[in-house]
C-alpha cells in the first residue's frame, strides 16, 4: 500500500513541461495528492489535459482551481506570477501551501510573497530539470529522477510546510536542497541562464549571415552548432521572463564570460598556443567531473 | 562481391577518431583499400591499433608508411601537417593521391601544397563529423553516415583524383560536396569553431567562480550547462590547432557574436521583452530546420 498522499488537493497553475510531469507522477503514484486540479490559460490546453487524463479536474479560472486546495503549485512562466498571485491570494484556503517551480527565486519572492494572506505558507522551489519541449504533452514521469530540486524558504518559513514540499519532490524522484534565494539566482545565472542566452545568441548570429553561409549552418551543424540549438529550442516566453527576472546575476555572468571570450580572442590573434590549450583542458576536466557525478 | 577497392594501399597518418573510423570502415568493406597502413606518433598508439586489428600494417615512421601507397590520408592535428608533408614529400609514389581530414582548409593548402612533388595529387578534404572522443578506440564505422565530406580541390586538381577521393568518402557513408577553401573556412568558423570556442570559454568562466558556485555548476548542470560541456570535452591539441589555423574567420565570427551578445545584454538590462522573445524564436526556428534536415 502506498503512503498517505502528502496533500489532499494539489492545484497546478500551468501544465507545461514541469506541471504536466508533476501531474503524471501524481497519477502514477498514490502518495502525492488525493486530487489534482489543473489550471491553464487556454481551454485548448485544458482539453488536452483531459484527453491525456493526467488531472482529476480542470479549471480555466485560477481562483476556482485553488479553492479548497492544500497545495498550490505555480508552474507558469515567472513573468506571470505577480498577476496570478494577486488573483488567487484572496481564494487560498487557510493552512494552504503555495509553492512554485520558477527558474528565478528572488523575483518570485518579490512578486508572490506580498499576495500571500496570513495563515497561508509560501515555499518557493525550483526543480532543476528540463528538456527543450513545452506544453502538456511534453511531461514525463522520470523528468526529476536524479536531479535536484532547490527550495529557497523565507527566514520565517513554517518547517512543516518545507518538509511537505520536500517530501513531494522526493517522491517525484528529486534530491532536495535548501539554499538562499540570492545564491540560487547566481548559480542558475552561470549554469542555466547564461548557456541559454549564448545559445539563443549564436542562433541569431548564424541566422543573420548571408544566404549561402546560413544554408551551410544547417547542413554542417553536426560539427558543433547543433549542441547549442537543442537548448535554444526552449520556450520563448519562459526564457524571456527568466532573463528579465534574473537581470543582475545574468548580466554579471555575461560580463565575466565576455572578458574570458575576449582573452581567448586575443590568444587566437597572437598565436598563444599554451593559453588556448589550457582553456580547452579545463573544459575537458569539467566534463569529466560531470560524468563522475552522473550529471552529464 | 564487393566492387574493386578505390585504392591499393591507403596510408593513414594518424589514427584518432577520424583515422581509426576510416580504418574500421576499410576493414568492414572490401571496396576502399586493398591494404591499410597506419602511422601514429607513438608506439603505444600503434600497439593499440594492432590489438584492435583495424590496419594491415603499422609504421612508426611516416616515410615508411607512405612508401608505395596510392593514397595518403593526413589524419593528424592540422598544426602537424607542415612538418609531416615536408617529411613524406620525397617518399610519395608517382601518381599517389595525398588527401586529409583537417577542419581548416586554407591553412592545410598553405602548409601541405609546397611539399607535394610533381606527379602527386593533393586533394584537401574535411569529413564534417565527430564526437568528443579521440584516439584509436574512439572510431566507429557509422561516424560519417548521413554527414557531409567537403572537398576543396585546388584550381588545377586532377579530376580523376577528385573522383576517387569522392568515391572513398561515399563508400564511408558520407555525402560529398566540393567548395572553395575560403568558403569552407568561413562556414566552419560559425558552425563549428565558434561553438567550440564558446563552450571552452564558458567552462573556464565557471571554473573561475568561487568554490561554492563551482560546486553548483557540477550539481545543476542538467539545466543547460552540460550541453556545452560535451563539445568542450574535445581534444585540446586538435582544437588549439584549428583555432590558430582559422584565425581570421574565427575572430570575425566571434566579433559578430559578441556584438549580438551585447545587444542581448542591453535588452535584458533595459527590459526589452520583444527583442528577447524574437531572438529566442529564431533559435527555435533554426532547431526546427535542423530536425527537418535530419541534422539534429
Amino acid at each position: 500500500l502506498p503512503d498517505a498522499p502528502v496533500f489532499n488537493r494539489l492545484a497546478l497553475i500551468g501544465v507545461g513541461l514541469i506541471g504536466s510531469s508533476v501531474a503524471r507522477i501524481a497519477q502514477a503514484r498514490g502518495d502525492i495528492a488525493g486530487e489534482v486540479v489543473a489550471n491553464a490559460r487556454t481551454e485548448d490546453t485544458l482539453a488536452r489535459v483531459r484527453e491525456l487524463g493526467i488531472a482529476h479536474r480542470t479549471e480555466i479560472d485560477p481562483r476556482a482551481a485553488v479553492a479548497g486546495a492544500d497545495c498550490v503549485m505555480l508552474c507558469a512562466p515567472v513573468g506571470a506570477y505577480a498577476a496570478l498571485a494577486e488573483a488567487i491570494g484572496p481564494h487560498l484556503a487557510a493552512g494552504c501551501i503555495v509553492t512554485d517551480v520558477g527558474s528565478t527565486k528572488q523575483s518570485v519572492i518579490r512578486d508572490v510573497a506580498p499576495h500571500i494572506p496570513a495563515g497561508v505558507h509560501f515555499i518557493p522551489a525550483h526543480p532543476v530539470a528540463g528538456t527543450e519541449y513545452s506544453g502538456p504533452d511534453s511531461g514525463f514521469t522520470t523528468l526529476f529522477e536524479g536531479r535536484y530540486t532547490l527550495i529557497t524558504p523565507l527566514p520565517d518559513a513554517d518547517t512543516d510546510a518545507v518538509a511537505r514540499v520536500t517530501t513531494l519532490w522526493q517522491r517525484c524522484g528529486a534530491m532536495v536542497e535548501c539554499m538562499d534565494p540570492a545564491h540560487h539566482d547566481r548559480s542558475m545565472a552561470i549554469v542555466s541562464h547564461l548557456p541559454h542566452l549564448l545559445a539563443f545568441t549564436i542562433c541569431g548570429t548564424a541566422d543573420d549571415l548571408e544566404d549561402e553561409s546560413r544554408r551551410d549552418v544547417l547542413r554542417y551543424a553536426a560539427s558543433g552548432f547543433r549542441d547549442f540549438t537543442r537548448i535554444a529550442a526552449s520556450d520563448p516566453v519562459m526564457w524571456r521572463d527568466v532573463f528579465l527576472n534574473n537581470r543582475e546575476a545574468l548580466l554579471e555572468m555575461l560580463a565575466r564570460f565576455t572578458e574570458d571570450a575576449q582573452a581567448m580572442a586575443r590568444a587566437v590573434r597572437w598565436g598563444d598556443a599554451a593559453y588556448i590549450e589550457d582553456k580547452v583542458e579545463r573544459g575537458r576536466k569539467i566534463r569529466r567531473s560531470l560524468l563522475e557525478l552522473n550529471q552529464a
